[in-house]
């Protein structure tokens, strides 16, 4: 049997743990907590659909290349909330995640993969800061949706919001403005604390 | 509020529901069945992946975009078997449903989802050809890893397996020569039947 297919397959098989990580934002319908496999497809399907949205002009194989990936390394790391104090130390065990998850392949491979992965972390290329807006987006909207049904539960305000996510500006001003109407009319209805 | 950020959205929303649609196959650690969304998520990563075992240059971007959207007039159509005898009944269903899904954009988005769809049914372009590899790459090998569990609850041989996926070869001969040892180490080791 072909070794390469075999390999690529077991790689496939690893990261397809992703679909048992679950995040602390339901569906739009409520229905249930979202899996990280479920999250990235939405957030590619994004990326493609707000194209015109983008402040500067990107490359958007790259940035679905990134989205596919970008919690893969969740498999170790597991899920870590956006507004959970121990974010540094999960950097930490993201990093020793990709070395051993994209290391399952061979350059140049596993150099694409894990280029992709440290870009989108990174956010300092234009196809990073776009595909950035969209890892945000979905669950913003999501807990719009929810009657801010995470943000209650884990007591995140107004503020904090708008600060893990501000940087959204840089790769869609346009849906940077349109989230922060969102989250006034979200702490006018009650979904969230000023 | 931006009121094209606001359709997109509603887009997404709708086409959120494949999360609810489940396949017949099982996720390759057998736990459960999956859906649509991360059987769509699977086979992106995929076709990334085996990019050197494409027949034909091909152009990635639209391979992505195929695989992103392909299976989302399911949330009109419902999940249909591949070896299901009223598949001619479900191209009707489904052919209604991207009429109204993509239906919800305007053009030019309308019309780049929708061709897409098209190209992808239509099988007739490389990237339709690479794309439609991964959409049965990916449920054949799930049955691989679990002996064979849809193959066997649904009555499907050797035969049939072949028979409906052969145009495999047309994308990828490499990895059809793959699942064709596959499928004859699964028939040796009785999760499939003659």
């Amino acid at each position: 049997m072909n070794a390469k297919i075999k390999q690529y397959l077991s790689f496939i098989v690893e990261i397809d743990k992703v679909k048992s990580i679950f995040r602390k934002s339901r569906l739009f319908d409520r229905s249930r907590f979202e899996n990280d496999a479920e999250h990235s497809w939405t957030i590619c399907v994004m990326a493609v659909l707000f194209s015109e949205f983008a402040k500067e002009r990107f490359n958007l194989e790259r940035v679905l290349l990134m989205l596919l990936l970008h919690d893969v390394v969740e498999v170790d790391a597991g899920d870590t909330f956006l507004y959970a104090p121990e974010r540094s130390g999960a950097a930490e065990r993201e990093r020793a995640a990709a070395e051993r998850i994209f290391g399952l392949l061979d350059p140049p491979l596993r150099d694409l993969f894990r280029g992709a992965w440290e870009e989108f972390e990174a956010r300092e290329t234009p196809e990073a800061r776009y595909a950035a807006v969209f890892d945000r987006l979905e669950p913003v909207y999501q807990n719009y949706l929810n009657e801010g049904s995470t943000w209650k539960e884990h007591g995140i305000t107004y503020d904090m919001v708008v600060g893990a996510n501000r940087h959204m500006a840089e790769g869609a001003p346009e849906i940077w403005a349109f989230v922060l109407e969102l989250l006034e009319d979200a702490v006018n209805r009650g979904f969230l604390s000023r």
